[in-house]
């Protein structure tokens, strides 16, 4: 069977905003399998602001250096295998990465599980949907009656964060960009407030102060810079943050962190908890299960937003980074298997 | 009775670096008691970054304000008194401030216990032993054979912060500022290491790769600012930081925040926890009890850098913010009673 692939590679490693010039497509032809391996077809690839994290070096995966094949996560379907573990047909996910099709090590593949749409796989039960749970439960917590502060309010990871801090009792406040976007967060998920952190009328360390005036038990940082410096102002002793990402800080030269680090943390007695998504790993089964369980239940919405083909894929991602998207963004290649 | 007092109110709220001229002596005579007061004179007054951090608005306490007594902690010996719990003789703490006589409600005067030297009660059994205690063993946590970093490592916090790493089986490596402190520190309190980041030839993030290659688990933050910066580029993953002061911060604007927060908390997952001594204030006695026995063993080497009487109390503040002290700074205003 000969296989014919398109992907994108690294052409040069971004020291300033990413650019579509920083990737280039390349064709060929897969060659054969050897034992071990998986033949697949993408289906849909993820994307998420990590992935532009992992080009600024190590991190907690090695460096990704010129001339690789972009990563991402991906599901996609087993077209051949020379790994017992997996058959022709099957749908796997894994960090495949921008590609119409590839050669995986099966090893790095599990099966998705039945749980339909298959987008939920990328959004509600995927990076998305358990970053956003074991972030709020695990890295910080949450207890009735608190306030919950959320940034990229919008985002993939933060319209669910505030969601759940419903479920869960708490007054949830979110920072997103623009007045749409605060009113879909305020209108259709749920909040209670949304700033609009872009507002010059109203600068965020104020809006934050009239929105909370007790002020904050927990924050969930998305953005890092301005908002986390808003946050640490507004945050109440004993508050804790979880830390779950910097998209405000990605794209560009490193730069000073928000003012009040330490002084803030010490005076207040604040925790500061830094996590990525699999630390929770041993706790993803009951992620999924009470994930799919409220969304099935109507008490979660999940919005997607879709590109279509594998071209989409640079200016998808930089538009993420510019926070173009509403709800968790993927890039479909393929439709649904029947 | 008529007693005279002097004492050190504020003049001016400092703005930038703390001078005398921000501060005024007055004399007086004490007024009679009232029920509940004790009147005291002052024997012994501790010098802390903190009672800086305190003239920056409020904190945990109240905003300091121009007219009051600088406060401080003290060590008194009560006069009269008309509160039933304390009898003239008796030695007693408080936050009394820099005065040589004064009124303080009993509420807010507790006992000082039999260990001897005096000056202990203000060093290793108070508030900067507790904090080296609490703050390593609760607010991070150690354990042997981890590595330890602590800043101001020549300070009386941070001196004791090592030692008790070396006692629990940790290798500790020390900040410190110039060649005299760092040969103490490695010498005479038994640290690993001392960097001293003043070495121009020797910049602190490189000389902390050299010192710890597999990175740092635990750091103990007394500074906040470029040596903040530094830890986060050296730790590890998972690491953790205690969050005990930013005395490199107190005297003077607010400035941003060191590079790396939120991306390095994030990527490595780190903690970090802000504390007060006084949030573990419920395990004081395990903290006095162990402290007194190691320093009865031999194992703690106390420091105390002491100055005599109540006017070097303003120049006395203003060179430990400088990092002139090495150990515990306090003034004395009166030997031990017999």
């Amino acid at each position: 069977m000969s296989i014919a692939y398109q992907r994108f590679v690294i052409d040069e490693l971004p020291k300033g905003p990413l650019e579509e010039r920083h990737f280039r497509l390349e064709e060929g032809v897969l060659p054969s399998l050897d034992a071990g391996q998986v033949a697949v077809r993408v289906l849909l690839i993820s994307q998420d602001a990590a992935n532009r994290a992992w080009l600024q070096g190590a991190t907690y995966r090695g460096a990704v250096q010129t001339g690789d094949v972009m990563p991402s996560g991906a599901i996609a379907e087993v077209l051949a295998s020379e790994d017992p573990a997996f058959a022709p047909g099957e749908l796997v996910y894994g960090d495949i990465g921008w590609q119409s099709h590839a050669i995986m090590p099966g090893a790095a593949l599990r099966k998705v599980g039945p749980h339909r749409p298959l987008t939920h796989h990328l959004s509600l039960l995927g990076v998305a949907g358990k970053t956003a749970y074991h972030g709020l439960f695990q890295a910080a917590g949450i207890h009735a009656g608190e306030t919950l502060l959320v940034s990229a309010a919008a985002g993939s990871v933060g319209s669910l964060v505030g969601q759940l801090g419903k479920l869960k009792g708490a007054r949830v406040i979110g920072v997103a960009g623009g007045p749409e976007k605060c009113a879909w967060v305020r209108d259709t998920l749920g909040f209670d407030e949304c700033l609009d952190y872009r507002d010059e009328s109203r600068p965020l360390p104020k809006a934050l102060a009239a929105a909370a005036p007790q002020g904050v038990d927990v924050y969930f940082d998305n953005t890092g810079g301005p908002i986390l410096q808003a946050a640490l102002f507004a945050m109440r002793e004993q508050g804790r943050i979880a830390c779950c990402g910097a998209v405000s800080m990605y794209d560009g030269a490193p730069r000073p962190g928000p003012m009040g680090v330490p002084g803030l943390i010490v005076v207040k007695r604040l925790t500061l908890k830094g996590f990525i998504v699999s630390d929770y790993a041993h706790l993803d089964a009951d992620a999924e299960h009470e994930l799919a369980l409220w969304a099935k239940q109507g008490q979660l919405h999940m919005e997607e937003d879709i590109l279509e083909g594998l071209e989409a894929a640079p200016r998808g991602l930089i538009g993420l980074l510019a926070g173009q998207n509403r709800g968790k963004r993927m890039v479909r290649l393929a439709p649904d298997p029947a």
